[in-house]
């Protein structure tokens, strides 16, 4: 059995093919039947599309229930006329539903720049709302229909209980750009029958997304376009969470994270150019935020992403780069592992001094597509994951071929 | 005739082979037979070689009379070893000269995490100083013996006025690595006649520093070595710069700046696995600091790099990098020029709004080897500008197949 965004109660969606890309489905629409609970987080960018202009607006009140992206233009460096045409998808798409505008979220993806074709893109929602179901072909034709240079369909599926209730919590997304970055966006649609308040949702899609998309790097931008977005509508019947300290909302949070977590490595595995699939744990640091940054770091440099690529075990680099992260980092208190199995890491550095490890066995893990790095600092408690790619020379190749 | 630091009055140089590099010269002396203000820039990597910590304390008095440099061996991560390594240099350069130990500088550039090889450096120190000569040759050794992965050595010289006396000011530069980053140290030395306080020459190096070497970038790391030292023993008889508000002061900034630019651009020029020279040039900034935070962006962005290695005129990558780098940024001020020729460069976007280039010809100029990226923002009177290289499969390749 197929369980997808349609599995959770009340949401029906569709995916079509309105010509903005030549072959495939350029338009995601997801619909709760009833109000949802709505909480977002959108790129940190200085130059953001129009399309989030406008769902910064109409969530700010909590609420939505209904989600449309387009897939081919991304709406950004469009100016005013970009500006009306995603106000022209809300009107549309609010005028279709018979619903208030403020609870349309839009969102494009493609490219960066060019004349938004809003009357494609309008005359699309308007044959399409009909189509809205919620057969499981139609959550998949949502999930393909937001991508652009992935090679796969991003989809998630889990459930939990809630006072009793079973709640249902679905999502989909799209990678970030390595080949086409243009064509950049990240993008995350979930949606759950939990009940919970707004302002509960919006603080837990905030904190889940900087322990789980923001961890994710491939080649350092963040795009005009990212988007995470969560609609909460209700419907499995539990008690509306209020309270951020009660078990419910710790519950939900959790089924969040993993929820976030599960599309964040799929975006990273669907690395074009890619050859490796990397996590880095930084551990005993003194916050949280110092290993979050610490771990992003690390998996952000160049050199280190070339030193995956060619399967070198090279302390130095990685050393280099923790230092060069702006955090207080003592070397000399610092352990690392590097390895592909985690019951057997090797442990190349100890407190600060290079180990005696087997060399020739840890380049023979690194030929696998899956690598762990890990580093001890010994001054707290506080720990931190960030996921990456290596540096390939497809990956050079890839973007370096692309024309505008 | 060659002039180069042995043409600044009062200046010794020697460079040598011993025996830490196979078949290179591998260690540097610069000694300036009287007493000189000295200023240096250090590296901000958390993570600090050995020779930093011992060069720091002895610059803290402003003074100091002579430079050793060995290559081949960074001394950093090496803990209460390595920073013996870098006492002994200092005990066996003072000795050798019968100077006070605090008036001698000491840098290392090499392999991070092997063990110092203090013996052989003291023996080589002992060996060379009575070497010390002021013929042209030797300021080329010394030249040669601070390079690693480095493909030419790196000089400059230049003389100018001040109280009617002529001054002479000579550097030395080796590269930040691209391919070996393990041996990624940033070197600059610079000597000059001129008669410069100590607090006025640490705050011409530190603001010159800041819009010169540190505007260069090739892998956005900065290395645990980075040093830039600069000597002025007064021997050019002008009267002793004392005011920040003189002309003098004025000219010998401006001059200082020359030859940092000077050195700075030779290092970008060696960047192995580069194909290009990119300058990019940020104007109409409201601050200083926020046109070189753009500039410097831009010329990190790995997708920029590589659209410049597909000679790829990509204004929405510049536009996105743009808005990625912290700074308020509005691309719909923005005016955005790409070319190869200053006197004939591209408008590709005018207030934000995409124009009609002549998109061949700039796809043919972008083969060439040195390319111009300009952005006007129309906020200020500020600008900086920054120089990079582009991002090549021959990058990639060496920087992954170099084994620690």
């Amino acid at each position: 059995m197929i369980r997808n965004l349609t599995t959770v109660r009340g949401i029906q969606c569709w995916g079509a093919h309105i010509g903005i890309k030549s072959m495939r489905r350029d338009l995601a629409i997801i619909y709760s039947e009833v109000p949802a609970s709505a909480g977002a987080a959108f790129t940190q960018n200085k130059v953001i599309a129009e399309p989030i202009k406008v769902s910064r607006e109409n969530i700010a009140n909590g609420k939505a229930q209904v989600i449309v992206c387009n897939a081919g233009n991304a709406n950004a460096c469009t100016g005013q006329q970009g500006l009306e045409g995603a106000q022209a998808m809300v009107k549309a798409t609010a005028k279709e539903l018979n619903i208030p505008e403020d609870m349309v979220l839009v969102a494009s993806t493609g490219l960066i720049g060019e004349p938004f074709p809003t009357d494609d893109v309008v005359k699309g929602i308007e044959t399409n709302i009909k189509k809205l179901s919620s057969d499981p072909k139609a959550g998949s034709f949502a999930a393909n229909a937001i991508l652009t240079t992935d090679t796969f369909a991003k989809e998630g599926y889990r459930d939990f209980t809630l006072d009793g209730k079973q709640v249902n919590m679905a999502g989909i997304a799209k990678g970030s750009g390595m080949i086409h970055p243009n064509m950049a966006t990240m993008l995350a649609f979930v949606v759950t029958d939990a009940a919970i308040a707004p302002d509960l949702l919006q603080k837990a899609v905030r904190e889940c997304t900087q322990v789980t998309f923001n961890m994710i790097t491939v080649d350092g931008d963040t795009s005009t376009n990212d988007t995470v977005a969560v609609l909460a509508n209700g419907l499995a019947g539990n008690e509306e969470i209020t309270d951020e300290n009660s078990a419910n909302y710790q519950e939900f949070k959790h089924n969040l994270t993993d929820m976030f977590t599960h599309l964040a490595k799929l975006i990273i595995s669907d690395g074009e150019g890619a050859s490796k699939f990397v996590e880095y744990r930084v551990k005993g640091a003194r916050t949280e935020e110092e290993a979050r940054k610490l771990a992003r770091g690390i998996s952000d440099s160049t050199l280190v992403k070339a030193a995956m690529f060619g399967r070198d075990p090279n302390w130095g680099r990685i050393i280099c780069a923790s230092g060069n992260v702006g955090v207080p980092f003592d070397y000399t208190t610092t352990d690392l592992y590097i390895g592909s199995r985690d019951e057997d890491m090797h442990l190349v550095l100890k407190q600060g001094k290079p180990q005696d490890f087997d060399r020739n066995g840890l380049k023979r893990e690194l030929r696998e597509s899956h690598i762990h790095v890990e580093l001890h600092l010994h001054q707290g408690d506080a720990e931190a994951t960030a996921w990456g790619t290596d540096l390939t020379t497809d990956y050079v190749m890839f973007n370096s071929v692309y024309t505008t």
